[in-house]
C-alpha cells in the first residue's frame, strides 16, 4: 500500500508535448485500485482540456506494467451491507469509463509496457492507440483462474485482435509473449528492454512533431467510424476531410508540401 | 451411407466434462446431410441443458474434417414439385441454426481439425469458439468451383480472418494448409498429426478444470458484445462483471487466489 | 499535367471477362484528381452493367501505384469565392463514392499494386477485394505529414487491417513495405516485380472461369453481411443460398461436380 505521500500515478510533462503518466503503485503491481482508477481518470480529464499535451505515453513503475483490479479491495467489500454489488457496480462502471476515455482522449494514447500485463492491465493495453512492448512483457486475461471471466477485458481484446486468439486467452489465461501479442495485433512493435522507452518516445515525438489540431481530428474520426454501416462511415468521414481541409494547419502543411518546406503548424 | 445402424455422430462424455462429439460419416466425408446436421443439433441442444458438460470438442472419423453439404442429397431434392426450393430452403436454415447453436452454447466448443475441411465444413471450423488443426489438415470454400458461393461460410469466415484473406478463400476456392489458416486467425494452434487429439483434450481439461459458471457468463458476454457499439458493449460487460463477482465462484477463486490456494469451484 | 489527349484512365478487356484498368497520370504520381476520380467511377459505372466483364483489374503506370488526392489541384481552389469549401466537399463525396462503388461492383476487383500507394491510394488497394502487390510496393498513409488526417482512408483501412496497424499507419504516416502489408491483411500477395502482372491475370483468370452470376451473388453477400448481427447476417445468407442453389449454374456446376466432368456455365 502507498503510504500516502506517494502519489499513485506520475505525471511528467515535455516541452514537445509528450505526458508521461506512470502507474506508481509497484508493490501492488500497479492494480487498477478504485484510487489508481480515479486517479488516471482524472489525469486523462484535465490532459483532454491541455491543448500543450499532443500525445500520452502510459507506463507504469516496477516489473509489472498492471495486474488488473485489486482483489484484496474487491475482497474486503463483501463485508458491505449489500455484500459488496454497490461497490463492484460502482468500480465495473469506473473501469468502463476510463478504458473509454482513453479511446475519447483527443490526444493519442501510447502503452509502453515493460512487464506483465495482465485482465485489465491486458485492457489497457488492448485500449490504447498503440502499443510499444518489451520484449520482456507478457499478456493474459485470467480471471477464469479465480472464478471470474474478464469480461470487460474482452471488449477491448475483441476490437484489437481476431476471435480466435481473443477467445483462446479469455477461456485458457494463459500467458503470451510479446512476439505473439504483436502477431495477433495486441502491441504494435516489440524491442529489447533497454529500447523501450527511447522507442516509445520516439513514436511519441514523431506524432507530437504533427499538427496536434489534425491529430485530434484524426483520432476522433477513426473510432467514430469504426463500427457504422459503410455509407455512414463514409458519409461522416468525407465531412471531417472538408473540415480538416478548411482548417489552417491543412493550407499549411499541404502549401509546405507543394513548397517542398517544413510546415510550421499554429499551435506550435 | 450409413447402414442405419451407425449413428451419424458419435458422443463421448468423459468424468473431467469433456464431451467429444465426432462426426461419423467417413465414407460421405463428414457431409452435412440434412440428418447430419440434425443430429449435431440435437446433440448441442441436450449439451446445453447439462450442467456436467463443462467444454465440447468436435471431432471427425476418417481422412476428412467435413467436406460441407451433401450435394447428393441437394441433387436429389431438384426432382421435388417445387424443384428443391422447399428443401433448400429448409437445409440452409438448418445450417445456419446449427451454426448460431455452437455460438449460443453454454459451452465451449473446440474444433479438432484432423484433415480437409471445406465449405460448410470450414464454416463449422470457422464457428467454434477454438480450433486445434493437425498439419495435415486444410481449409477451402470451394463454392465457386460448383456455382454455389460459400454465401453462409463466409459469415463465419468474415468473422474470424480479416477480409482479404477471406475474400481470396470464397473468390479463389484454393486450399489453403493449416499453417496458413493460423496465420490468419482461422485456427488456434498447429500441431502434428500424433499430437491432435492430446493437445485438443489438454487445451478442453484446462477449460474443464476452471469454474464452469463463469466460463459460461463469459462466453456468452464475449458473443453478446462483440458487434455492439463500444458504450453499449462496456455497459453490458461491467453488468456482466458485477454479477459475475456476487457469484459464489468468483469468492471462492478470489479468496483461494490471495490465499494462495486451490480453488474449489461450485459445481465440482 | 495530361495534356488532352492521353486518356487518365486505360481500359482493356480480355476475350476471358478480365478487364484492366490503368491509372494512366504517372507524371503527377497517378494522383487522384477529380477527373481522375471521375473517369474512374465512369469505367465501374460501365462495367456494373456489363455482363462481358467478370473480373477487374486496378492497375497503375508508371513507378507509383497512386499517390492520394491532387494536391495542386486542391490547393489551386482555395482561391475559390467560398475558400474551397464547395470544391473540398464535392471532392471527397466523389472520392468516398468511388470507393462504395468498388465494394458495390458486382464483379471482383483486384488491386495490382506495382509501386508506392499513399493516402487515398492506399485507400484503393485497402478497398478492392483483392490485392497483389510487388516486393517494390510500399504504403502509407501520410496525412498527418501536411496536416489532413486520412480520415477516408481510415474507412477503409479499418476495415481491411486490425485497428492497431491501421493507426500506426495513420498517426505515423510511416511507410510499411509490401511484406508487413500482407502480414498485417492489406495486401493478399507478394511476388517479385517481373511476376506481378502474370500473378495478378492468373488469379483473374480462376475467377473469371468460375460461373460470373456465382460470383456476383456471392461478393454482394459477402459485402451485405459484414457488419449486421449475426442473425440477421445468417438469415440474409441462407436466403441468398437458397437463390443461389435455385440457380442454373449450381445445377450444373454441382452436377458436373458429381459426374466429375467440367461443368458449362450459362454464361460463357
Amino acid at each position: 500500500m502507498p503510504d500516502g505521500t506517494t502519489p499513485l500515478l506520475l505525471r511528467q510533462d515535455s516541452a514537445a508535448g509528450i505526458t508521461r503518466l506512470t502507474l506508481n503503485r509497484p508493490g501492488s503491481r500497479n492494480s487498477l485500485s478504485f484510487a489508481m482508477m480515479g486517479a488516471v481518470l482524472d489525469a486523462l480529464r484535465a490532459i483532454a482540456e491541455e491543448s500543450s499535451v499532443r500525445v500520452v505515453v502510459l507506463a507504469a513503475a516496477g516489473p509489472v506494467f498492471c495486474a488488473g483490479h485489486d482483489l484484496r479491495e474487491i475482497t474486503a467489500h463483501r463485508a458491505d451491507p449489500d455484500g459488496g454489488r454497490g461497490f463492484f457496480d460502482t468500480a465495473m462502471t469506473r473501469c468502463a469509463t476510463l478504458m473509454q476515455a482513453i479511446v475519447a482522449l483527443p490526444q493519442p494514447v501510447i502503452a509502453e509496457v515493460q512487464g506483465v500485463a495482465t485482465a485489465a492491465g491486458c485492457q489497457l493495453v488492448a485500449t490504447c492507440d498503440l502499443a510499444v512492448a518489451s520484449d520482456q512483457a507478457r499478456f493474459c486475461t485470467p480471471g477464469v483462474d479465480i472464478g471470474l471471466f474478464c469480461s470487460t477485458p474482452a471488449v477491448a481484446l475483441s476490437r484489437a485482435v481476431a476471435a480466435k486468439p481473443a477467445m483462446e486467452m479469455l477461456l485458457t489465461g494463459e500467458m503470451i509473449g510479446a512476439a505473439e501479442a504483436q502477431r495477433i495485433g495486441l502491441v504494435n512493435r516489440v524491442v529489447p528492454s533497454a529500447d523501450l522507452q527511447p522507442t516509445t518516445e520516439s513514436l511519441a515525438a514523431r506524432i507530437a512533431s504533427r499538427s496536434a489540431h489534425t491529430i485530434r481530428i484524426g483520432k476522433a474520426a477513426f473510432h467514430h467510424q469504426r463500427g457504422l454501416p459503410l455509407e455512414t462511415a463514409y458519409a461522416h468521414a468525407a465531412a471531417v476531410m472538408t473540415e480538416n481541409l478548411m482548417a489552417e494547419d491543412a493550407a499549411e502543411g499541404i502549401g509546405a508540401f507543394l513548397s517542398k518546406r517544413q510546415p510550421v503548424w499554429r499551435d506550435r
